[in-house]
């Protein structure tokens, strides 16, 4: 027998479900950006019972202690309960290392097994963090569609933020971006080897949001539509000189200098990526025309016909939006535009603790209110916003769907931590990004007298 | 003989033009949008020379003192030797009273002629009030293209600023927008009488920016395809409800209901808009589709698919842009989407004091940080910001091209001082859009997890 906690009513009632039962999976809908991901039914569908029990949980590789073999008490079944309502009573249910479940079991569409008492403590004493690092131990195993019940625990969150008019406080960012330190932050994440991306990336490497023109486009394609609608944004003309500040493995600076005849200085902080970069120019015989630095932007000098920067604010820091938005100012001709492509989010807010230390150090996706002081200081207009968060959901979900496909390769070239943890990061990420809890926003300016560009974004939809 | 005091070098030299010669105008170039307007040709070509005399002096209506007729003082010409410096040095030269000028006459596109001691006391002691203030009562004369001069002028402000560092500081807005006071402010403006607007605006009496899809467009098409240009952005269903906030005339609520087949509920505080609109949708049978309330927006209530305010926010004060913001989500269904058009600023800074006391009290044009009081606190994610800055100087040139062919009129309707004032702010406004000095931003919104609305933008741009 199991014990149902249901914290919706509050009450505790007496068994619901049978031993072998498979529960269908209910349909959520309203986010045909996963539904569109047909890789991903590899996936077995949930099996929300049978539970765990001591002698088969799935996924679980950590060792066991007695102690988790043993009745959960009174007073975590209340703490568990307490949890489930302060996450907005989500439709995913919680199921403890005894059995006991809290939650609907009938609605719900995933569920999370805490797999110790340790787990339970850890996530209630500090859920920002423990939740990523017990999922990524094993502790904490999920069972459904990993980016669905992210989404559903996402919005539960939500819903509990505005009905308790609860608002995350704004934390000032204690992050370092000294030169020294952001090449760290850099390395951090972006040096984990070429190998590594490769397994999970388009073929080009685009570690950015794609841009998806019709909903069968596949990763390729989206993120080839993606550089191109940077380059139209930017009205790249023949023979101009442009500044990439944060090129990644090099793909838009190629693609701007093969398709639309520019000249490019392309920055990046990752040696391994301009290493990679310069390769690539280099097969493709257009080296005299890209030049791959690698330097931080801050260091760049002379003047563009225009400034991009694609995926790379995030980790600039707010702090130095202003000295960036000088840096712009020095950088651009009188006729030149700059486009600004970054994770943001509605309101500020800090980078969750899990993403921040295993993830990304020293990254923070700005508001809009937030990136204005790259432009209000430095007599910049801003010309266009374009936000495409769902882009950036279904740009995760098949990053996602990729990386679980090539997971066996993964835990060679790491360890399961690693392979857990990063399934974790981009499926978070994809659900994030549905949610609204991160946007994603392309920002145009140039000069605010440059009155040299279209009146109108036409040009942008018009096919070549 | 004539005094020429040139405040490039700070030298006084003797004199330069002789007596009837008339000088080109030097060709400014780069505001293509002013050539634009042939019917602006029958502004006779400006003649630098000769100089204004105690016997003619152009556009002078105001009686003369026996001091208008004497020569200037010594400190006079130093007074505003050192004015022209401070607005940096502009193309534009000054001419006094008695013959005296200052500035360039070899590069001046235009001049100003004080045409009293008065006004140029005046206008070094507050030039903000006073500039306008002279203007209209003719002690002040403006020879030349009007919109090129005040551009000129502006852009040697702007010049002046960056080179002394000098920053407008940000001054909180004491303007009061209780439900009251909104209404006299309203009234002060729009109840200046139909008739009044008819002599200039297009047949739909549209008074907000127009958007010109090709630069051979009217101010009549270009005032539907704006109407249009919203419209498609809030995709408009048949059958939706809709909510317009500041309705003017009723133009686009009818245009809504019209051609997209939805309901609207539009307010608007000036009664004489209100009973114009009224008859309008009387006229064309859409009175049961299109209901007019004579009330202040803050008032609405129900819920709707879509909430659009075109030109309303600049009346609506920062203070209460929270209080609106929260409105709108009352209002908005879950799905639904909304759309602000304002005019603008590239960062927060108060009307000048003229416009603010003449022309629209109280009124603000709210930078996009400012902006974003609407929408981060209440759960709205921002979709897309198009600057249609260029759309407004052109409007603007475009209307004042019509007022200037109708000016025998308006003196018929009101008085001499209320004709030059309503140039001087017609002028004034298209060259602060050229510039750069205003903006014109269209923000569409929605709810932040609203995931049902196209991905992209390309539905806009594609004929019917």
């Amino acid at each position: 027998m199991q014990q149902v906690v249901d914290t919706g009513t509050g009450s505790t009632t007496s068994t619901v479900a049978s031993g072998g039962a498979t529960t269908a999976v209910p349909e959520t809908g309203n986010i045909p950006l996963l539904d569109k991901r047909s890789d991903r039914e590899q996936v077995p569908p949930i099996s929300l019972l049978p539970l765990p029990d001591a002698e088969s949980r799935p996924g679980d590789r950590a060792p066991r202690s007695p102690s988790d073999l043993r009745h959960s008490w009174s007073w975590e079944r209340s703490l568990i309960q307490w949890l489930h309502r302060q996450v907005g009573s989500p439709r995913v249910i919680i199921v403890l290392w005894d059995g006991t479940i809290v939650g609907r079991p009938q609605s719900a569409i995933g569920q999370i097994n805490m797999q110790s008492p340790s787990a339970l403590r850890r996530v209630v004493w500090n859920p920002d963090l423990a939740f990523g690092d017990c999922f990524a131990s094993g502790e904490l195993e999920i069972q459904g569609d990993l980016v669905e019940v992210l989404t559903e625990l996402n919005r539960g969150l939500s819903r509990a933020g505005e009905r308790t008019r609860l608002k995350t406080p704004w934390r000032l960012s204690h992050s370092s971006h000294s030169l020294a330190k952001s090449k760290s932050n850099a390395s951090h994440h972006y040096d984990l080897g070429n190998d590594f991306y490769k397994l999970w990336l388009d073929e080009q490497l685009v570690y950015t949001c794609a841009y998806y023109p019709h909903s069968n486009a596949t990763l390729e394609e989206a993120q080839v539509a993606k550089l191109d609608h940077v380059c139209r944004k930017l009205r790249l003309k023949h023979g101009e000189h442009v500044v990439d500040a944060g090129c990644g493995w090099g793909a838009l600076a190629l693609h701007m200098a093969r398709k639309y005849g520019v000249s490019v200085q392309a920055y990046n902080l990752s040696g391994e990526q301009i290493q990679f970069a310069r390769q690539w120019a280099e097969s493709e015989g257009l080296s005299s025309r890209v030049q791959f630095i690698e330097d931080d932007y801050r260091n760049l000098a002379g003047q563009f016909d225009a400034f991009v920067s694609v995926g790379m604010l995030e980790h600039v820091g707010p702090e130095n939006y202003r000295g960036l938005g000088s840096l712009m100012s020095r950088a651009l001709t009188p006729t030149g535009r700059g486009l600004i492509h970054s994770i943001g989010r509605n309101a500020p807010r800090p980078l969750d603790a899990w993403t921040e230390k295993y993830i990304f150090p020293g990254a923070h996706p700005p508001s809009l209110r937030e990136m204005m002081d790259l432009f209000e200081n430095s007599g910049f207009s801003v010309l266009d916003v374009e936000n495409l968060r769902l882009h950036y959901a279904r740009t995760c979900a098949d990053w996602l769907a990729r990386y679980e496909q090539a997971m066996d390769r993964v835990r060679q070239m790491f360890d399961e931590r690693f392979v857990r943890m990063w399934r974790l990061y981009l499926a978070a990420s994809s659900a994030a990004f549905a949610n609204g809890d991160l946007q994603l926003f392309q920002v145009l300016f140039a000069r605010t007298n440059n009155n040299t560009l279209p009146w109108t974004r036409v040009d942008w939809y018009q096919d070549d």
